[in-house]
């Protein structure tokens, strides 16, 4: 590639526990390259995180400083540096990125913050950036944003702020379950059985305490009542998705809804939300990860130039 | 040790996904010897279980045939060989096991059959030889067996029979959670917290519905809070014991419930029962699958003397 059309007037960074993935910016919101890896959050110790970062961007560095704008577990307590949260309520959009000191003196590094709230006490780390990139485009939305993923937030939004919010571990649930338990030997990597998918959603919205026996029995059926592997899939999602839904009934019911996230899983939750009669709009949020952070990087643009 | 002390009349396997557990039993009932191994049925093909039981139990084998009763997954369609279910209402005490044959001529095998039930759709493997163990000694108990584990089982005994039965994966579930999950940072290896474990089943029991956001709520107190290592297992433990209560209440309500299983646990749901006014009886599961083999060691040794 050539030096012109990589080089980056910023880079974007999300780095979540398991993955790293970066992006070299123009001004003005174009994505000129991108690059990604495993190293995850997880897995580094506090001197790890700067060669990790550099092995990626090290290609679109040049002979002046470049700014670099990172969202995520890389702000918590175990990662590159802790940056403490702000409290409910706040304005993701004027959320202040920590400047961080580097080894490197090509970068200059700055990490977003999470979000905390004192009751229900609660927090999120990167779900605040995707808000302010939902938020720059659409400054006066009042109502709830659904971000689904490994731990999934149900986010009120009134007059730009986010009032409150709550989180599940429905993701991290359903990977363990598909992927480590014993319901592992009957569960199809991917796919699913819309029919049945709908019939569990409702059946855990209704019966939701029924949850730790509901999951044994993807099992039971599989071994006594030949439940294929798809149906098994679309049986375990529904279960903690509607379980789910029973407990975030208040951030659903007679609102309007955005669902943010990962194509498959958003058309998930579009599916049992609409059961329930609840009308949603269905989001990448992949785009409001850079838009989020080209907003903190603006912010930043303005105090530095 | 020497032949005398350790010759068995017969041998008693315990066969589980992860352990392997074998004794060397008299006629009347005594432990002579015992071991154990980490060859579980989830890490063995199927030409892997005859040398892992020899490695265990050759030092026990004379020139005679030795009878080995076995029960567990050992029995299940991934273990030694597939031993079909019998369905309920069955007799626990006459359960036949099946022989397996064997490449060593020095052992002759037999394998007890799981128990299934139709609707709700359920499957147990070993518990049904505790249970006959446990009938073996109270063969007119009528009421509920909670037997507390990987899969805990809620068992309806009356007239001798399983009346019925409902699998919880509360165990596994603790399990991935504080070691696997995002959980894990802040949970300690052991201990308990008698106050929060009793607050923690209280909530789970009266809004089981917010399961996945209770435990989310582990991680946020111990980032916000400082809630205790110690506190935030016991919490973890009253919420998943606290929604499986919820939805084990018709077992439980009104009746006399024995917990058989491991002391820390069953301790637990002593506790936990207590609170909502149940008297509880508990007893150590171990010496029950010894019993329970035992009674099927009578019955085969009558057909094959």
């Amino acid at each position: 590639m050539s030096a012109e059309t990589t080089y980056a007037d910023w880079i974007a960074v999300d780095w979540g526990t398991s993955r790293l993935r970066v992006w070299a910016m123009g001004r003005d919101g174009t994505v000129r390259a991108r690059a990604a890896s495993d190293e995850g959050m997880g897995g580094l110790d506090r001197d790890g995180f700067e060669p990790a970062l550099l092995q990626l961007i090290e290609p679109w560095l040049g002979t002046g400083i470049q700014p670099v704008m990172a969202c995520g577990m890389v702000g918590s307590r175990q990662g590159w540096a802790e940056v403490p949260y702000e409290t409910t309520p706040c304005t993701p959009t004027a959320l202040r990125p920590m400047a961080v000191p580097t080894q490197d003196a090509r970068i200059r590094l700055f990490i977003m913050p999470g979000v905390s709230q004192a009751s229900p006490v609660d927090v999120m780390r990167g779900e605040e950036t995707q808000i302010s990139g939902f938020l720059v485009e659409e400054p006066s939305f009042d109502g709830v944003v659904c971000l689904p993923g490994t731990h999934t937030k149900w986010v009120h939004i009134s007059a730009g702020e986010v009032v409150s919010f709550q989180t599940f571990m429905t993701g991290e649930m359903f990977q363990f379950l598909s992927e480590h338990s014993v319901l592992r030997h009957g569960i199809a990597a991917d796919g699913t059985d819309e029919t049945v998918f709908a019939e569990t959603v409702s059946d855990a919205i209704s019966r939701p305490e029924k949850m730790a026996q509901r999951l044994f029995s993807i099992r039971a059926e599989g071994i006594l009542q030949g439940l294929t592997p798809q149906a098994a899939r679309a049986r375990l999602s529904g279960a903690l998705i509607g379980a789910e839904l029973a407990a975030a009934r208040p951030y659903w019911l007679g609102q309007q809804v955005v669902v943010a996230g990962a194509p498959g899983l958003t058309a998930l939750y579009s599916q049992a939300l609409g059961a329930q009669g609840v009308d949603t709009r269905v989001l990448d949020a992949g785009p409001l990860t850079l838009m989020g952070l080209g907003r903190a990087y603006a912010t930043i643009s303005e105090t530095i130039s």
